[in-house]
């Protein structure tokens, strides 16, 4: 179980349960707009997964996905800069796209500020290009909401909200949702780079609240100030996946691992199958740091943050190593770091058990299995 | 000219001038994406246009873009009523679309909220649907951020932001960008329902500093409260623009009428004409109460609100009585307002001439002529 008594995602002010139940109220409504398009945009996925895909033609699927960087715009303002969090937002969305198999296109931003100072906007805009560049789409459009009201500055004249919808394609015949898991299967784990867009709500409250650091602090963990580890860009997955799919291999599952950590693979739409992390690659520092600190339970930790597995590739066994060998030659680390396996009583259809950290789950929760 | 003594927009806390440099400074870097994408996903049209479009296929575009309500979230919650401001969200999102000549085929919203009442996000969802029916798309995904340190609240646990991306479909070779207008052109009104979600900061501002009025206030110049009208959800222009598309009139120009007024008609790509609004309805009583009570100049007024019309049909001379009768089919008052004429030195290429209210302009802002 987790423990309650550590400090939890909801003490530091994100309840993901709440979310959840605020989330099914909406979606009551939201669902019943799907009937309005029959035919020409038909939505073919249901709501929750990565991205939704639109029918456009024969053929022609379109991935569709929004996401911000959340809190992840308090750590600029605690910094003072503000060049790279525009990549955080590129590849929160061109992520989510890729994991139905589609090629990211373009995206357009929301950028809410409490003051539209030209040059924070234009730093903002340099992150935005850069990771629009290292994901080869456009940005064909945005919005910039001056709301002096509703925006909180941390530090005068910088707070702003960053959002982004991003849109790509897919062939609708080579979808990927997870539907043809199967046991056997092998689950490739490509590198974070640290913290990525999720969990900064609960690192905040532990680095800066409970452990009294600032973003100046210099821990001996990490080669770098903890402001500098926290912005870090979250890294985009494009020309890994890209190229996954282009060389045919048997691509099963694609999942951009966010909040909730490893139980992102439940997202899989496989009945068949239960998901096995059998190793990880050692715990990247501020990870340690973080929990160290905070005294927050393993199980905490792995339902909050990536752990260092940003992205997750679901391969047929065959095809596991040239799909190591693909990525590796485009410079990124990535491991075999589990496998698919026959549902069982202690680990049911579509849970995720985290060996190397005992845990098992599913939803949100992780719990010490045993 | 604008006289800077009166209440102006910028005093209200939005200060159009300083969004549009902020912009530009974010547009150096965002133009440079266009060029990822040369081929699948070419991006048709300059920054700047209600929609842009990318290229999916020999004749198909797909129409792109991001609105969101501003702080017409402020007044739902001084209402404390949130199951219409998802229309608001809906339309500001599809009206953009319609103006390229595209079909809306779906929507993603983003709803940041410092707490994730699940009510409260289910009366949001309300409008969402409400809205989506009325201009016949889905809501194929969405986010909700829960960020209490971002978004500030007037009401307790009910502060919120609301942003909407919409998709649409149009054949390439039916793009509407204004580029055939030609002088004798003409220019169709049709009816907003009052404030829609521009200028809601000058109102504000005017009605409850200025004139120290609050939403349950009763004008006698209004038939409800204040808060009801300023509430009111925005006009979706959807069925009337498809009737209007779909009918084979030589449609060249659609504009969605918001913050700007009719100067949104100089985002018309044709360098042939200038724009002359020769009559208007009757002015609705909100903008009159909210002009008298601010002692608000009318250049202002007419570069905040859309002063009672929320969408602009630019139609050949021969086909205008068509489609007025096609909108008046649906319901919607339509008028003829104006028409395109020859530039000349007192009224440049793509400026906007409003003769009811004495006014010419382009860009932002509007002044007095003669």
């Amino acid at each position: 179980m987790i423990d309650r008594t550590s400090l939890s995602y909801r003490d530091a002010g994100v309840d993901m349960h709440r979310a959840e139940e605020g989330l099914q109220g909406l979606l009551r409504h939201v669902r019943g707009t799907f009937a309005h398009r029959p035919d020409l945009g038909r939505v073919e996925l249901p709501i929750g997964f990565f991205a939704n895909v639109l029918r456009l033609g024969e053929n022609v699927g379109l991935a569709f996905s929004t996401d911000g960087v959340g809190t992840k715009t308090i750590v600029a303002q605690l910094v003072d800069r503000y060049d790279t969090i525009g990549i955080d937002c590129i590849a929160m969305n061109v992520n989510d796209i890729l994991c139905v198999g589609a090629e990211p296109l373009s995206l357009v931003d929301y950028i809410a500020v409490a003051e539209a100072d030209p040059a924070f906007l234009e730093e903002i805009g340099r992150g935005l290009a850069a990771g629009a560049a290292e994901a080869r789409i456009s940005i064909s459009g945005g919005e910039i909401a001056q709301l002096p009201e509703i925006i909180v500055s941390e530090r005068p004249g910088r707070g702003f909200d960053l959002v982004g919808t991003a849109v790509g394609i897919v062939p609708l015949d080579r979808l990927i949702i997870g539907r043809a898991i199967v046991p056997g299967d092998v689950i490739v784990g490509m590198a974070s780079s640290g913290i990525h867009s999720n969990g900064l709500s609960l690192a905040r409250k532990t680095l800066f609240g409970t452990a009294g650091l600032d973003v100046t602090s210099r821990p001996p963990e990490l080669d770098q100030s903890l402001g500098e580890e926290l912005l870090r860009p979250t890294r985009i997955y494009a020309r890994e996946v890209i190229a996954l799919l282009a060389a045919g291999l048997a691509i099963r599952g694609l999942a951009h691992i966010t909040s909730d950590g490893f139980l992102n693979l439940c997202r899989f739409s496989s009945t068949e199958v239960a998901y096995r992390i059998e190793w990880l690659p050692e715990t990247q520092p501020i990870f340690s740091l973080i929990q160290r600190l905070g005294g927050i339970a393993t199980a905490e930790m792995y339902s909050t943050f990536n752990m260092g597995i940003g992205f997750c590739v679901v391969v047929a066994a065959h095809d596991a190593d040239r799909a190591l060998r693909i990525v590796a030659e485009l410079g990124t680390s990535a491991w075999i770091i589990g496998r698919c396996v026959a549902p069982d009583a202690s680990h049911p259809s579509r849970s995720v058990a985290v060996l190397p950290a005992g845990l098992v789950g599913s939803g949100h929760d992780f719990h010490a299995f045993g």
